[in-house]
């Protein structure tokens, strides 16, 4: 079946409901980051593949509005479809279209799972009079061949890495609970349930999750999960913690049964609106963001031991990685999509190593300028030469933990403007890295102090500064963020053991592009008169190129620090490499000196 | 009568209205930073003169609340009240108290006129079930020889220095009254009022307004004010404009005319329980922050230019003052009191000198440690000595604008540690003064870019780096702040024509304390491929003393900043100044050099 066809079958289903506009979100129930395929329903009834995107589909018309990342990939493969292409910031909005096309009191129709009550909420304000309908699921009457629900078998993550019992959790998770007086939590976000349970799973994409939701009470812990995922191991680990087990369906009733009066805490971004419903209307809801949210972002001891260990393996792979690239970049045949292999393979020689955190982003020259660039899903890669710019973002999930790390590397000679760039991106790393600052302070302050090198140039980028990174979860989790914009995220107070990537970068069209990013931790400093002082303590450990460095734009501290870290890459990753690798570590790992 | 006498004559009136609790707070009916003698009756019942506390009077017991600015001033002046000092921070709170000593259904009295619907909500809160009573207004009753009411006549502040007639300013002001879709608008803020009327007066200390309120609708602006301050002059001009003149006790009968439905817009910091109660039950409430407290942040052209002005008498007076106090220091005799009254004189002696704009801070030594020191309140005022730091925070009305500055400088020889705290100071000053943004940043960016180098010596002060600064109204004014905390005022963004305190500080309690404050003006830099650029102008030009400086801990760039800025002051003032003063000034501009 092509893409118009689909779009005329959901037609047809909506003219027997009387609906005037179906709506088809990038979502599962759990409003995850990555959705699982069996979710990709806006992938299935446009044809367009990005990871962001909505499609509405009205009686005459079809829309689909997406942000500049993807604007030139839709406007491609929208063609023919009938669908057109609504660039977000720049042509008509969703909800003014929306309100154009849908009468007065006509009705809206979607899958209210793939919908979090913030969104619908935000929604039913926009539209008024109109009536949204969050019962039709019309995408699964036209999907025949649709994959099946994700059923790999879930996994124990021991407390050898998880550093704490499921029993210790649901501990302090019942006494956050008492503190708000409320009765219930109830959580859908996949890596909350996951970090809560010590489980893992692989039912997401570059996120080892696996598909649930949790109901916990004062007394009463329930896992809802396929019963086909559930292990002899895992169900011997919960059963020792007094977790219920009961069918990853069976949630709705279960919420249902939830007595009138009674408190349930949620998260509106998280939770759909479906679900929501199914609780009875007595029962009093209190809005938050998940109360597992906020203790994983602080990462325990444990988790902190190991994660040092995965970056120097994570390390290892990258300094093996570069050595690999520079040398073929000299003698030809290496490009963007085979480089991205390559990593890959140097990763999963390190042991314990489970996935890819994200889709690597290799851009060679011009292609490091596209924020978001992925080369396996481009046009053509561009063939690695001996000159300009490499952008490398990348990461790993191992046992030990997650990593994300970016590095921008010189593959020869490089010009004028690149080198001013590559310096003031490090100015602004720099900055942000040796950012000291007393208890109470938030991520605005670190995202304020990065920026300043780059604002003094009036240079900027348009991506956050820096978001949390999760233990074997999702690579970006919040709550914290660290940006110079007053965003929600920006005023959470740092404290430590969480864990935030520092990556400033500038991207000039069609030239080249610049990030720089390594993994920070809080931690503290000691007391004094003013009160107690935090910093980063830095777990990424891949030497920073020093050969694009225009040196008379550093500070002297500036320069101490990047030898400093430079040098400290060499004492930490030398003892696992050898031969070439390790000459390369050297090279890479010498001194900068002023002329 | 003594202050016991007072509180058993209020406890018989509490007694016939079985008042259980009654509260003095610090304010007037226009909520404003510094009230007029009618309304210190916190003061009269207590006899604690400083500029915040609130008094509670239980029929056994009297608490008053006041910050750590005061603790010392009001444990000495409550001596022998029976009047408990509860420190603010430290002791049991206001509300705790009110919950302990007063019943479940027991009733709090006060005078609602006094009282905000902000802070009259918060305290409802946070008592349940007790009962407010806010039409009792005892203190009248006690108080037989309360000042009158202030009787300073109102006077208009010409075009020429206000830069837009009235007319001008209530049509931009209905504009956004159509764009928030509101019938009218209720100003209670006297700063608002005078601003939106080009009025001035001088019924509050340090603040050149007149007691008024205003009502604004789409064809009809009441100014309400009483009869005997409206000069033929200010009848005149309101006329002109269209204003119709109410008498001042004529507000709440005028509210309560607006018919149900109507939209009224107003500030629920600066609006009083009383009048907000005043308006029909049906009338629909807009709350925020006032529209004319934006439109007043935003300097015009002639405003801006006549602050120019104002900046550079203000600093001819400053720079006289400290030849006069150096020489002083020298000779002896001169101590922190008489200090404060020969600054008033100079400053007297500049052209369209009004007033001061708040009381004189003059911190000799270990005073200057004391953030809100008034040395004309203090015991004994130190003499100033031929050594060590004196800090002195002062600022004047003028017809072109107002002024506040604060500048520490060495009377002689400073410590090692007086040297180490004033550069860094100065260090923070300058990060403050040459920070650079694109459009739609916020405060907290200048506030955090500024705190750095305090930041990075574990150090830091305990009051806001910035504050907006009236234009011939209340030295200190909203809505944008600068300050790395997360507060309201960190999040309004900065746009050109904003004029903003930058005064970081160091104060080492005992020893020493050091300010360094000019003022700044948000000013547009040009457009690039990121956006618009944004940076300061400084407004302020007295000489920075270079002579506590350690040039070692400064960079070449914070060293070519300072003595540019010397040398700027040294062209801006020397043309009127001449003789000693002159030669003083040469002084203190001349470079400084790294040896």
């Amino acid at each position: 079946m092509k893409i118009q066809e689909r779009i005329a079958a959901l037609r047809q289903h909506m003219g027997a409901r009387d609906i005037e506009a179906y709506i088809v979100p990038t979502a599962d129930p759990h409003q995850s980051e990555y959705v699982p395929d069996y979710y990709k329903t806006r992938e299935f009834m446009s044809g367009f593949t990005g990871s962001a995107g909505t499609l509405v589909i009205t009686r005459r018309e079809a829309g689909l509005w997406t942000d500049s990342r993807y604007f030139l990939q839709a406007e491609n493969q929208l063609k023919g479809t009938g669908i057109t292409l609504y660039r977000m910031g720049v042509d008509q909005t969703m909800e003014d279209f929306l309100r154009d096309k849908v009468s007065p009191f006509g009705k809206i129709g979607f899958d209210g799972l793939c919908f979090s009550v913030h969104r619908y909420r935000e929604l039913a304000k926009a539209m008024g009079t109109r009536a949204l309908i969050t019962d039709v699921d019309y995408v699964s009457d036209i999907w025949t061949d649709r994959p099946h629900l994700p059923g790999h078998p879930a996994y124990v993550l021991s407390e050898t890495y998880a550093g704490q019992s499921v029993a210790e959790k649901l501990r302090v998770l019942r006494f956050m609970m008492r503190e708000r007086e409320c009765d219930y939590t109830f959580i859908s976000a996949l890596e909350d349930v996951c970090y809560l349970f010590n489980l893992r799973g692989d039912d997401v994409e570059d996120t080892p999750v696996v598909l649930s939701y949790a109901l916990i009470s004062a007394d009463e812990a329930t896992l809802f999960i396929q019963p086909s995922k559930v292990t002899e191991e895992v169900q011997r680990a919960l059963a020792a913690a007094d977790v219920t087990l009961r069918p990853y369906d069976a949630v709705g009733d279960q919420l249902a049964e939830v007595a009138g009066q009674k408190v349930v805490y949620l998260d509106a971004d998280a939770t759909s609106i479906t679900l929501f419903r199914a609780l009875n209307d007595n029962v009093k809801i209190q809005y938050g963001t998940n109360l597992t949210s906020l203790m994983k972002a602080i990462k325990n001891e444990t988790e902190i031991q190991n994660m040092r260990e995965a970056f120097i393996k994570d390390g290892c792979a990258l300094v093996r990685f570069f050595n690999w690239v520079e040398t073929g970049a000299q003698t030809g045949g290496v490009n963007e999509r085979s480089a991205v292999r390559k990593l890959h393979e140097f990763r999963t020689e390190g042991e314990h190593f489970l996935e890819d955190s994200f889709a690597a982003i290799v851009g060679y020259g011009s292609n490091a300028a596209i924020v978001h660039y992925d080369p396996m899903d481009a046009d053509a890669p561009k063939t690695i030469e001996a000159r300009g710019l490499l952008l490398v973002d990348s990461g790993g999930h191992y046992l030990e933990g997650t990593t994300d790390i970016t590095r921008t590397v010189a593959m020869g000679p490089v010009s004028d403007e690149e080198r001013e760039d590559y310096t003031l991106v490090l100015k602004s790393h720099i900055a942000g890295m040796t950012a000291q600052f007393p208890k109470n302070t938030t991520g605005a302050y670190v995202g304020a102090v990065a920026m300043a090198p780059l604002f003094a140039a009036k240079k900027r980028f348009f991506h956050g500064l820096g978001h949390g990174v999760g233990h074997i979860l999702s690579v970006h989790e919040g709550p914290q963020t660290f940006t110079e914009r007053p965003v929600a995220g920006a005023l959470v107070e740092l404290a430590p053991g969480m864990v935030t990537s520092m990556e400033p970068g500038l991207y000039i069209e069609n030239s080249h592009g610049i990030r720089i990013e390594s993994i920070t931790l809080v931690e503290e400093r000691g007391e004094n008169e003013y009160g107690t002082w935090y910093g980063f303590e830095c777990l990424t450990w891949v030497p920073i190129d020093t050969r694009p460095v225009d040196v008379r734009m550093l500070t002297d501290a500036e320069l101490d620090w990047l030898n400093s870290y430079n040098e400290t890459c060499f004492e930490k990753l030398s003892p696992h490499l050898d031969g070439e690798d390790l000459n390369y570590l050297a090279a890479r790992c010498k001194p900068l000196e002023r002329h």
